[in-house]
């Protein structure tokens, strides 16, 4: 494999996932992961451009970023992509009125949204709300419909909490495609529209950004396809057999963002 | 399309759906669908063979052939071919122990089966007992084994009670395939191996033999893969769009159950 020199040559923005890399545990708080306060803050005192780029769906942008600070996190509202936001603007653009299947933490993103007579389905992390009732709910309004649309925010298989792996909104997702015979629009990583967004936001262009995150496929493999390097981490979801993914291979592998950010501060914008 | 005559004919078994088409509602008893207790007394007076093959995978073969003599219907335990004692039985012949994911009404199935230190999952339409909580014990027993194997009794998309259409197990089997990168397998209909032990017990060849019931992909789409003819009713969950099915075109459609057995018994062996 080439050096670090090489595979970091002209790297000018940073994409950081949040939930595995800045902290763990995306319920109750969760800990920051030792090392991320420190290089965070490093990074952003480097001339590298810093943006975080989350799939959090069970929060509000408000409230992750509050959590964050309090962990010591130096991070601001404005330079977070998150799902919920970027599909409220979805939603606005196009003139569709949600059913919502998320989590109460989440529903502030949406207060400006008309949610009368659904003619959509928005679906994201919704955690516990993932009940066969609410299900059943959801699928109802997806098959009352003549074309029926289904967002998703995010489709991730899975992630871990204290307490153990956890299904993801990818899993229910996929629950609801098959029930109806759809294919759901995905708002989040890994959609190449979502990672071009974050990019606009973060004002590099994609052969000079790096994403760094647990996620094999969602943040590595789906940051490459858009011409972006990546870096996984072995922390968060990061599972040994991840090295090994037959379709992914990351740029590079680090134990943790500190050892991420040692490699850019020594090796980027070289 | 052809007449009756000749798409009925040669027909020396029939293979009938038991939920909606003998009676609609899967829970609460649910009632009998007009015409289908007379339609089925009328078939098993005529000199056709006749054997129930269903997903049904919420009750015990006690408990739903209770449930139908309950509702005048002539069926005995011996002439239904079910999910759960197929699942039982292959899980005895490969000696695995399952984790069951599955109502209690059907649990007596798995009576004789070893469940301790699970390596494997099994699921079924488990209503209710599809929560995120169990759902994410049966995702953690799939990611602890080296060789995920996952058995899925059916793998219908859904189907139709007094409160509306519900999530089958399908849906919820997708949710584990994707969140575990894994493929499951089938116990039920549309598996060949399904339709073939149903044949092997009904006691006619495939091309003798024809399938009634109200699921275009489950029951006809099934049933024509391994060589048998199929009507679809339209009761249960038949929906108008059936008939234009993008793949699957049954070889007639009928309004219900006591229509099928007044053309095969005008039609068939002739």
């Amino acid at each position: 494999m080439a050096s670090w020199g090489e595979r970091l040559a002209g790297v000018r923005g940073v994409l950081l996932d949040i939930s595995g890399v800045l902290y763990d545990g995306s319920k109750d708080g969760g800990v920051p992961i030792p090392g991320s306060v420190e290089a965070v803050a490093r990074l952003k005192r480097s001339q590298l451009k810093v943006r975080f780029c989350t799939n959090d769906s069970q929060n509000s942008r408000g409230d992750l970023v509050g959590l964050l600070r309090r962990h010591g996190f130096d991070i601001s509202e404005g330079e977070v992509t998150a799902p919920a936001p970027a599909a409220s603007l979805i939603l606005k653009e196009r003139g569709l009125r949600p059913h919502l299947l998320i989590q109460d933490g989440v529903r502030s993103e949406f207060d400006q949204i008309d949610t009368s007579n659904p003619n959509c389905v928005v679906i994201a992390d919704a955690g516990e709300s993932f009940s066969y009732q609410n299900m059943n709910e959801a699928f109802r309004v997806l098959m009352d419909l003549e074309s029926p649309v289904l967002i998703s925010l995010g489709k991730g298989r899975y992630y871990k909490e204290t307490s153990g792996l956890m299904l993801d909104v990818g899993a229910y997702m996929k629950a609801l495609e098959y029930a109806c015979g759809i294919e759901a629009e995905v708002v989040g990583k890994p959609s190449p529209e979502y990672f071009q967004s974050a990019l606009k936001e973060l004002g590099v262009e994609a052969h000079e950004a790096i994403m760094i995150g647990d996620d094999i496929v969602g943040d590595v493999g789906g940051a490459q396809r858009c011409g972006m390097r990546a870096l996984q981490v072995r922390t968060g979801k990061f599972r040994p057999s991840d090295e090994r993914h037959p379709d992914v291979k990351a740029d590079g592998y680090v134990d943790n963002l500190a050892e991420a950010v040692d490699l850019l501060l020594q090796h980027a914008d070289k």
